[in-house]
């Protein structure tokens, strides 16, 4: 199980007329903590785009159970529990305050996919290499 | 059944570098789609929150199946089935575009709460009055 | 003179907890403003990008004079005084709130420039055929 | 003169269909990079809006010579350089990637302002006090 953690902090412009994150902005908080994770394994998803496949968004489920406020300094983990199935790769998610507090869970699937044509595609190798050391298969 | 549709076109602020509506402004697209929802049976979410009462969101949920690029003008279709089953109130979405394909589902909790205390409320009687009469009991 | 107007209500996704809209998301409405501002002479910003030419944006000013709050209905008025000088194309905003109060100034400089280099380039003919009825040259 | 500098990233969210970081989103840089400029001479944004002062931006003022791209990792130095001019807070901004190029230049005026009212007021004393070891009279 890859399980990766990262800091961030609120920002004012995210934050809402009811002094919380606003929840939209919990999506970019998830990609910020999956790039993250690949980083930590040696994948750079930009030069993965660059090398034309890219990874949209199939589904994301969020659950929120305590507002993150202004100034606030989160942790995000990531875990990614095993290898893609076909060309979707799943995350969850857990946000925790800086009491250690639950605040939010998460998963998303993602989906290899030809930068050009958009088609669902195999995950190249050298992604699969580098996350197997980490997963069950 | 309440259903209410609104239209919308994705701001260039919005797009990504795939070229697409970044996958976490719908949040933003689902509230625009439930206040209007709300205002078009007569209910100002702005004045509920001047009154005391917010909304903040517990659960969402969405499906991404085509995307929708810079420019495109699409439709969102809001239901509410229900009346809120205590302080949870629920509403699903489906998003098309101006070829009528199918583009996003998704779904969202929210649960009226005090805006002082942020504790869970049961809805006030004027928010059942204006949705009775649309849903079933 | 072409000057334009667009109607537009402040998203909650774009407050922030002082309860007003965010001073970084006018960038977006005068965006917004602009591209409708070229529409309505019948320029579709999305075709020319698609045409490989884009316009980023050189320089914005802005002068808050009074906060919109959550829900306004505001309206953005677009001015382009004058053809572009060179590759440059400026343009300049108000925005009035219901009230038909002045809450903010704006201008900015775009750079008409190719989409594969960045480099800058002269405006297209089709650009400047659409414009010149309007402006003093 | 105070000069602070701070790190940050180009998220995905932020870039657009160009493939550079969104004109609007410098807006947020510069608030990041402003209230940490504060919090290195102990000064908490956070605190401070909690003790009813709030500093909403009068104007802001950006120049962008050079486009930031996604997963850039970028530098942004936040100059104050005198004490407030009655109720204004002057700040400068520069931006350099990670080769050292100059890429955006920018400027902001805030107002001490009460968070109730939201009338201009005289900057708190603690707040002078923690400023004027590092800036001109």
């Amino acid at each position: 199980m890859l399980v990766s953690t990262y800091k961030l902090r609120v920002r004012y412009a995210e934050t809402d007329k009811m002094g919380y994150a606003y929840y939209g902005v919990y999506s970019t908080y998830l990609e910020i903590a999956r790039v993250e994770a690949l980083r930590s394994i040696g994948i750079s998803y930009a030069t993965m785009e660059s090398d034309g496949i890219m990874l949209p968004v199939r589904d994301v489920r969020l659950r929120y159970r305590r507002p993150l406020k202004y100034d606030d300094l989160f942790t995000i983990s990531t875990t990614i529990a095993s290898l893609p199935e076909g060309s979707r790769l799943h995350f969850t998610y857990q946000i925790h305050n800086e009491a250690g507090e639950l605040c939010t869970e998460a998963e998303t699937t993602l989906v290899f996919a030809d930068a050009q044509t958009g088609r669902p595609i195999a995950p190249p190798d050298s992604f699969i290499s580098a996350l197997r050391p980490f997963v069950k298969e």
